[in-house]
């Protein structure tokens, strides 16, 4: 551990058997021996609790806590997230043994962070989850029937409730499926739930020592659960980091997603510093292809992190294990290997980097921009029957606008839209079918703040509950646009208008750019148009409009368009609203280069995505390179997968 | 309604709970208020029957009455259509709501016809079903355990019943799947079951006044229910059309096939004017994509049913919902638009065009060709263990034979097995795998009387029970047709062989035509060869035949052939039989000309299913454009999806 | 029968309803006529047992003896093999009616075999085999709890079991699926219930002769049961082949499969002759396309099986059935055929060429090469969570390396890692993955007694209970073979590093070839290099190496190549340790050579599978072609699946 400058281990993950073989009777001598080992070599421990996998006893004494799947049929013990959110047994379990590891472990010296439970996810459909649920609406609707259906819209198809015992968990494949209001419902109670979970255990933690931080590791866009809600109750944010889970061998797009999520969940922490609390030195056993990683990449993959605001890189795993699911995962140590193997030394690589960027742990980052991306408006696109049946692609939406301003090495927050949007100069929105209460006109003041924001078709459809609003698609944000928006025309991969940008127009964009996919009939009412269809039985009507707007702009773009057209659009708006680049050389394609700002010092992360060598001209300030040490003059030359740190004088 | 010359609105689908929210307390004030508002505004209704989606309360408080999937396993309120057809409780609420009804609107002068439920379908697995299937199957072999047990040949992997109480309802996921006579069975059960469930409610309604006609809407060729046997007890039949549900964009075939739906509904009316009872003037959200219907198509697909036979063109929907399963289906009025739409401005064509064409209404169509399509035939090919395991494409066939007399404008009857052949110049029998008791027989009489019979591979193999024919496959007609049938080859996609007509071959067609995935080796025992396999292991044996018999002709096309064959042998069929053809010039690809006689005047629509521009010669007759009002002079001129309608002078 | 020169046939398979239509009511009267008919015309009879399917009755009074699939449903009654193997009720039954069976006809004359059952197959879920499970888990784990969570390795993920009652039978959909170990468990403990279950049976029939041989059919490389531990308790081995069962037509691999599996079904029997227990004279109902055999493919496909050992050709079926699941199955006389359809040709020519090769009964084959493949191998590899999550593709490995054998002419064994390896020169065991104690050390003593053992990428990397070495993958081996192996790259299908064997390189064979899929990193201890990869980051390591180790050799292939390797270099192995080819001239692409050695006589099967013509130059030694009955004198044509017997002088 030493020798790849290892500081700190987590302990306790899934160890609720070992600690607890039998009811109450508790076996902590071995958890104290490591403990003692950890910190007599002067490293810290991040102590988890076991919450993740019941013992086996337990699921046969209380078999109410087993978790029940949405055919409505108990599992069987195994595997692990495995449990009911609400059984009052299982809360009961885990308030005990957490209770126990807090009086034990609370005020042990090189208790560092109590890492809670793992990877919190999934639902649960028993009869106790149901019922917490129709109480939740009840709660939700303050105990009106009649407010619940009229959100729901029950009149159609005579779903309407005339008591609330009459309330299902929906759901396929035996359940309402056909109630979107409810399904989107369904969804929120189970973050809730979630939460309560992760609140109760903490407050047992807390009950011996409350000046413990605690955390949980978040999985990034993961769908189940919206990390908004859990953000306020973590001490610190951090994320398992896995992204070569992929059907391909990684690619520029790969790290560039890889650097999305890592935003997320800096800005799901505020801005402050975050922990990358897993990733692997070598590959993941649950991959669709091992592919191993070539030399340099991983460097590339943790020192990315901390670019975009991690303080941490921990690994699963230490050492592998010999059997079970994961006996195959990467680990620093794999079973058989020793400190000689091509993954230790490629982990003493990055031991070695972050030692020598130790300046850089506590600094910030602050962007100009930032995206929205909403996790109760991604549960009400996925779940809205049309206007397709596959894939809406509202993250890959996401990912296109994110990419220019990535590669451009522009800083981006990721927000939802329930945050802040004031401190920005540019919010990117696109794809916001649900708007909720409050956010037109929190874009209205923003806009006419001096904001420029950015939309784009299937934006502001429907209502918190998913009913679309009386006054049609789009009609909360007619004014603040300036248009109105008729209908949608979903399209066959064969079909292909274009949307034409006369040249000359705004944003110095020109050309003819493929609609994929998805384009609106739109009507100006009070807005510049910047492109239209081409030749098409809609031909000449606006597709893209910009209204100026108080001190700032709105902009509509109202199809489906690709890289060819967010590229130079993107990038033009980005210089036509001078936002600040983190490098003030032009980078060539696959570099991006990230900031963060320390009380003392200014750092820039110059990273090469690409699988071939790049060359940057040197910035204008005096820089050294941090991890050779040596002052920048002559220009900056990247390997594949390269990464330099400047230190601006 | 006015704008669009809307005379006639459908009432009450799926009102149940706004009716009864309580158990027997029954709500009508909004539906007086409806009634009262359509009527005095001179329009006429037609009131649904509400049975197509219980209330909540009632599935809580008997859960009998919901249905049960594959998987015995009952389903949780919610969705549609999602009760038991055999629930004694459940056929009780339907009685006493549909009395209701009659009772409070049987007598109302606006009301103009019963629209009994909605798209009846589905199976259930329940208890009461399997009670009720086992004793229908004893009614159905007299009491005889050993009768069944032959018929379904239960010696086979000793599957023989020894007490009718043995049998459950077949069917994966848990049942028997290899006992095809008895899940054709229960096909024809669930079809029993399903009328039965129509008739009850119909007696309801009739209770207070038999005069009111009733109806059902069908869902064309669904698989789940033999419109043949409900067809006997509706007044006036009708049908749901959504042509543009499809995985690409809608062509000429997916017309013709929409063509060939509607020629169907109006021969399960016996010829006489049916109705359109849905048709989206939009697109339809449950649509793999929802697609625009461009400029002139909406047209052009109404005016295609009023062309087969309908004499109306209702909507689903009038008005759009705001929440709920179908908030994004295409109405007239979508949510936040109004009249200046481009869909309302599509459907008010429309209506101006119905208006125009008022003097069509009653006029009928009579056919010198009918297809034959059989609902046993389909559920026993889609049932067999073989030829091969994937589609068998049965629709596929019958829909390739249709196509060439649609785009010849020849006009079609599509028939079951039971229907009389006699009315027929020419009948298509293709792939008729299932052939009941008599039909041999009846189609002998048929040829010998004049008739001309064409059919293909896989026919008669199997009797009413798919027990295969003790004297081999074919055995039944091989006498008529003067061949032997002794085996069927299933090709792989790889393996081409050709069926070769000979320069100078009957029908005037020749060359060699690639066989697609089944052929046949036949003996000829008394029949002309009109075609035999080109090079391959069992080249130069017979393929296609024909044997003169009595007046009339049977011809025998043993292996799949393509549109390239069917095109030119079927039409060169038409010729030689003098077929009456609808419109006397010739017809460009894409157009087809449908024709209607009234008592005074004969109309003929002329349609083109192309994107592209057509041009027809004037017809012989002297005749008027209506739609426009002029004289047909120097011929007529069709847009993309253009129609015109000619009245002969 | 006669006419086809069929001289035995298997009766009363699935006929239990037949003969015990109520509880303990026999019905033997037909089955004694069938016996009296058979027997008086001079023709033997396998009687077969029953239990394969269960009359309907006894589902319904013993519910407990239907069989629970993987979701613990149990099953309605229906299909067939549809039992549980552990009830004791059914168990009962089966011996009841055996003892019936063997009382009555056990002394006939006419008996020759016993057919147990039908294709045993599956696993059951219920109740009843859980608690099995448990049992044989803790007589397998003496009764020693800690053993086994030690040898599952359940600390990870909290598995630890503290009760043996906390088991369940793991997997899919509602089961542990993460405890690899236990899941190859059950994968055991099946095969040991179903040879339990058939040793029931046999018991039971030989209580009235315990003379007549038993056995029960096989199905080839079958998954569900390893037949190594059947095997032992038949007396004589057969099996049923359909090797046309494919999604393409087949070709010269699918032959190469055929006879893999006939080799597999003799090593079964060490090497004695065996029955070809099933075929079909036609097509079968349930193959994806049931295409036609083309002349001359029947008689090859049932020489083929002699050529590989068989001494006999049974069908399924004799005469098709008229209804059930396999009503189009093809029959040696098919529903309404007669002696003039061309099936009835086929099957009598090759009853007829089964006359001429009465001398080849009783006569074996020897083989210098074994192919190492391994059930418990096979279910570890599947089972295993990596290195992809696709088909890892065992057995495709093992016919890749059989191919060229038997291209080659040369006779090959397929074997178990229990097995001898001592009496073959050269043991192929790639991708041996889980390598059982013992296995190394006795591969040292192959090797040091001069065998030549090849062994590829992911073998020896867990032990019987699935755990990882803790010597690292492939430790147990290392020195035998003188490398370690450090990591195993799973590689994209974009990603293509090549193996190169320099000019000059041992075997003899040069070039670059393709890496398909899997690539190891080597290093070597003590061994020759092969080859190398090529350009990729980790080009120029070793890839293939050779170490000469007493008086053999210990080749190591690292990378998965593809036929353009495997065929060179398999065969210059070949050709350097002098093994024996079947026949001394060169064979054409496609045409293989099979040796059977009888007492007096030796004879060669000289068999084109190749859809073309093929040539080979006469044997050295004078030899008569048996089937024309010629002496072979200028060579031998062999058309498009052609085959000549020789018998040399």
């Amino acid at each position: 551990m030493d020798e790849v400058r290892m500081n700190s281990t987590t302990l306790g993950v899934f160890a609720w058997t070992e600690l607890e073989r039998e009811e109450g009777k508790y076996r902590f001598d071995w958890l104290d021996d490591v403990f003692e080992l950890i910190n007599s070599n002067g490293k810290r421990i991040i102590l988890a609790t076991p919450s993740a996998a019941p013992p086996a006893w337990m699921s046969r004494a209380y078999p109410e806590i087993l978790r029940t799947g949405p055919d409505r049929v108990r599992r069987l013990h195994g595997n692990r997230v495995n449990f009911c959110w609400t059984s009052p047994v299982y809360r009961e379990k885990v308030r005990s043994i957490n209770e126990q590891l807090a009086k034990r472990y609370g005020h042990h010296p090189a208790l560092m962070l109590w890492h809670v439970s793992n990877e919190y996810g999934g639902e649960c459909f028993c009869e106790l989850c149901a019922q917490a649920f129709r109480e939740w609406l009840k709660a939700r609707f303050e105990g009106n029937l009649e407010a619940m259906n009229q959100a729901h819209w029950t009149r159609f198809w005579s779903h309407r409730y005339t008591d609330w015992s009459q309330i299902d968990i929906p759901g396929n494949p035996y359940g309402e499926t056909a109630n979107q209001g409810l399904s989107l419902e369904f969804k929120r109670f189970t973050t809730d739930q979630i939460v309560a979970f992760y609140r109760a255990e903490v407050g047992a933690l807390r009950k011996h020592n409350a000046s413990v931080p605690v955390t949980t590791n978040l999985m990034g866009f993961y769908g189940g659960l919206d990390p908004w809600k859990l953000a306020p109750y973590l001490d610190v944010v951090g994320w398992d980091s896995y992204p070569q889970f992929r059907d391909q061998p990684i690619d520029v797009r790969g790290w560039a997603k890889a650097a999305l999520t890592h935003d997320l969940t800096r800005s799901l922490g505020g801005g402050k510093p975050w922990l990358l609390m897993e990733c692997s030195p070598s590959s993941s056993n649950w991959y669709p292809v091992m592919n191993l990683k070539p030399p340099g990449m991983h460097l590339f993959e943790t020192l990315q992190a901390v670019a975009h605001g991690s303080d941490s890189v921990l690994y699963f795993q230490w050492r592998q294990s010999r059997g079970g699911q994961e006996k195959f995962h990467g680990a620093v140590v794999a079973t058989g290997q020793d400190n000689t193997s091509r993954v230790f030394s490629d982990v003493s690589q990055t031991g070695s980097a972050l030692d020598s960027l130790s300046a850089v742990a506590g600094s910030t980052t602050t962007s100009d921009v930032a995206i929205l991306y909403d996790w109760d408006n991604a549960w009400a696109i996925d779940g809205a029957c049309g206007p397709v049946q596959g894939n809406k692609r509202y993250f890959e939406t996401i990912l296109d606008q994110y990419v220019p301003f990535w590669e451009a090495g522009i800083s981006v927050d990721v927000i939802s839209q329930e945050c802040e949007f004031g401190q920005y100069r540019l919010v990117l929105a696109p794809m916001l079918y649900l708007l909720r209460d409050g956010t037109a006109e929190r874009m209205r003041q923003f806009v006419e703040g001096g904001g420029v924001l950015l939309t784009t078709y299937m934006t502001a459809w429907a209502d918190e509950h998913d009913l679309t609003f009386a006054g049609g698609i789009f009609s909360p944000l007619a004014e603040l646009f300036g248009i109105r928006v008729e209908e949608l025309d979903a399209l066959y991969p064969e079909q292909k208008p274009c949307v034409v940008l006369p040249r000359g127009s705004h944003f110095g964009v020109e050309g003819a750019f493929e609609v994929l996919g998805f384009a609106e009939r739109i009507h100006v009412l009070d807005a510049e148009v910047v492109g239209s269809y081409g030749k098409f039985w809609y031909g000449e009507e606006p597709a893209i409009t910009r209204r100026f707007v108080g001190k700032g702009e709105a902009i509509y773009v109202g199809a489906r368009l690709g890289h060819d057209f967010n590229e130079p659009f993107l990038n033009s708006l980005a210089a036509s609203l001078n936002l600040r680049r983190n490098y003030d050389a032009p980078t060539p394609a696959g570099v991006t280069v990230q900031r963060r700002v320390g009380r003392e010092s200014e750092f820039l992360f110059l990273m090469n995505a690409a699988d071939k060598q790049a060359h940057l001209a040197p910035p204008e300030r005096p820089a050294v390179e941090i991890l050779s040490g040596k002052p920048v003059s002559h220009g900056i030359t990247l390997p594949p997968y390269g990464v330099a740190v400047l230190r601006l004088e």
